[in-house]
């Protein structure tokens, strides 16, 4: 019998190259990873070695047998680690044998080890599946990594309750004509707009629950602000006061992510000279007092007092950086006509929703807001809008049988990441961009 | 000026219940929730206290306002624990005030405070928006949060990086015909059926990659075992030595989802009476091996041996816990002709892979394994099957530009959760299935 038995345990026979940059081995070490650059200098060869979070440089002196190693071989090697302080991270091995475990079959397209690649976006994306082999592409999906991370993170401690929805559903959540149909078994359904509806249906059955996961959105404009499918942070909680408690817990996520980024993320902060903003607190301000503001100090006129423009909310995150202090703003009680038919009409003025966007420099990154949680309220609201009650019984259902108060939000992962990064276009910071015009890789 | 600030603290005006029932608090206290169950004594009501993790028995004496409220109201009460053996937790609120936060318009359409629901599934699942409001419909969901919590606690710790992969795709990476199509701006694209290639994509970049996310299958069949969309945790690592190292990852995320699920979720534990597994260590048995003893052992003949019918799986699983004392069994070296292009063949006969499934009571909830690595020998394994090499540029690049021996797997989260939950149909552990027939809720 050949039986062999699982024991969960991973013989650690390499060494980690960031344990081998902090000095602290002692005597030979094994190493592997990719050979991200090589200059053979005639007889002394230079190799960076690549691995996961790190990269080292490796000397393979005259006399060892390089067998024709190339970049992007796959490598192990064994050697005595010293300080140097020409190499990167101050340490250097000096090696003592290599073995091949791959081989390329042709030079990358573009040299990855250069510090900035300079390609332009449209190459750099048809190239994607290498080209993040570079330090510095990675970079921006481990610093987006952290923004998940510390989402969930914060939301766990807060007694939220992960919850995965569906992406093929029978109507759409958003409304408007930016949603993907496709055939389902002979029958008619759509790409999910965003996780709404479900996640209110389960704030009746966990009070607080999270997403995070694809949306999809037939957008037909090219901006550098729109991806056709991107990572939603969703999230929805019952029992609110108002909608400002659901600001409270971004806020708290918002911290909690620069406070991760900061400690546990440095090396990519640095490679990408990241500046992590000060999420200590985080101002509010109406929708219409933050146009007036920042109409009067740029001097340019507000041309619709129901609706926000991209160079508005650029303007509005530029007062909030000159006047208050912050990288962010919240812009609270959005104009009704602008937002779903499921927000919260503000009693005191119904014109205006008990909703806000969160803006980061000068972005929208976030929209959110407190939701009918009253059966007639809602069905009263859809109508108004000639919408058809009878085509959402299963959505109204928990309307009908009783909900709290309740609010939520969705960020957009890919415009955090941007902001976070300074990138200007989103598509640098989706591993593999859907757009108008890119269908792959 | 308006301005407000948010610093992300939340205030808890409210008792969590699980404070409540632990006996931690002291004097009066006050509590939110929804009303789950109501009786009325004439003079004395008795109300079911639903939170998040935990209902409260309260007691509103005779004389208190009862103001209409009935079940499935949103509700605040202010009152003194104390304790009472009779009562759920064996602590008691009497209630000294009660106000209404919320009203359902209609009463539910089921009794959702029994024990057991004993609803025909179509009943229940058309009902799922308000049926998940059950104590034991809503322990399933918890104890599926804790795999996700586990799959990427475990990963993280062992180098992983989390990715976000696009599900709307140009080309199906499991091949057949189970894919389904839609119109991308009117082009033809598909819905992702696995997120293989990308993450293969990603072992170039990070060595070892995760991500959980939707995958879509347009299986024509209507099976307990089988969704149209599910949720897949899928990892992918490089610098492998062989595709056991990818079955010893998984034993480590099993350990630890079962002892988050021992010590973290007891209640949902005890609610559902799972009998949680031990995997201590897991056997893995060559498939070829696996179905002779299972056919020997309970007289059930071979009838393809390149095949495994779902009968000789359950068999499996029945000899390897009755023989081997496992829940769980690998069964390796899975027939090449049942494998995707990209599984890497065993050198030592090349009719079997390097490949494995993970059964679990007898159904299969993994399939991994070691993927081709070099690119003369994937562009030949995919001429040999009739595929176009040129149909896959951008998925082939990483193997033309170099790649390490890598292995990975997917697991599938419904029925990982149904095996160990004891559901016999993985729809009991999909909030809101999609299948043939299902398109809504």
């Amino acid at each position: 019998m050949t039986a062999k038995t699982m024991t969960g345990k991973l013989s650690p026979a390499f060494t980690d190259l960031r344990e081998v940059l902090r000095g602290r081995t002692s005597g030979p070490v094994a190493v592997r990873g990719m050979v991200h650059a090589l200059r053979d200098m005639g007889g002394v060869a230079f190799l960076t070695l690549r691995g996961p979070d790190a990269v080292l440089q490796c000397v393979l002196p005259h006399g060892l047998d390089l067998q024709g190693v190339t970049e992007e071989c796959a490598v192990a090697l064994t050697g005595l680690p010293r300080p140097e302080e020409r190499a990167p991270g101050g340490v250097e091995l000096s090696a003592d044998s290599l073995t091949v475990l791959s081989r390329p079959a042709a030079p990358m397209p573009v040299a990855i080890s250069k510090k900035k690649l300079d390609l332009n976006l449209d190459t750099e994306l048809g190239l994607r599946p290498v080209v993040l082999r570079s330090l510095r592409e990675r970079s921006v999906f481990r610093l987006q990594e952290a923004l998940c991370r510390a989402f969930r993170d914060t939301l766990h401690g807060l007694g939220f309750t992960e919850i995965h929805t569906p992406k093929i559903v029978h109507a759409g959540a958003e409304g408007g004509s930016n949603i993907f149909r496709l055939d389902y078994f002979g029958r008619k359904a759509f790409l999910a707009q965003s996780p709404q509806f479900y996640k209110q249906m389960m704030v009746g059955a966990y009070e607080r629950v999270f997403e995070v996961g694809p949306v999809f959105r037939a957008e037909k404009h090219s901006t550098p602000r729109h991806l056709n499918e991107y990572t939603g942070l969703d999230f929805e909680m019952g029992f609110i006061d108002s909608f400002y408690d659901v600001m409270e817990v971004e806020t708290k996520f918002l911290q909690a992510a620069m406070e991760l980024v900061r400690t546990e993320y440095t090396q990519d902060v640095e490679r990408l000279d990241v500046d992590v903003p000060d999420v200590t607190s985080i101002p509010a301000l109406r929708f219409d007092e933050a146009k007036r503001l920042a109409a009067e100090k740029y001097g340019r006129p507000i041309r619709d007092p129901y609706d926000l423009e991209p160079e508005e909310e650029v303007n509005i995150g530029r007062y909030a950086k000159e006047e208050l202090g912050s990288d962010f703003v919240f812009v609270t009680h959005y104009p009704s006509k602008k937002r779903p038919f499921y927000a919260m009409d503000d009693p005191d003025d119904p014109r205006f929703t008990l909703s806000f966007d969160l803006l980061f420099r000068g972005m929208e990154v976030t929209t959110g807001g407190q939701r009918i949680h009253d059966y007639q309220q809602q069905v009263d609201k859809m109508l108004a809008r000639d919408m058809h009650p009878e085509e959402f019984e299963s959505y109204l259902m928990i309307h009908k049988h009783g909900m709290p108060p309740h609010g939520g939000l969705g960020i957009g992962l890919e415009r955090l990441t941007a902001r976070l990064c300074g990138l200007e276009n989103i598509r640098e910071t989706c591993l593999f961009p859907r757009d108008l015009s890119r269908l792959e890789p």
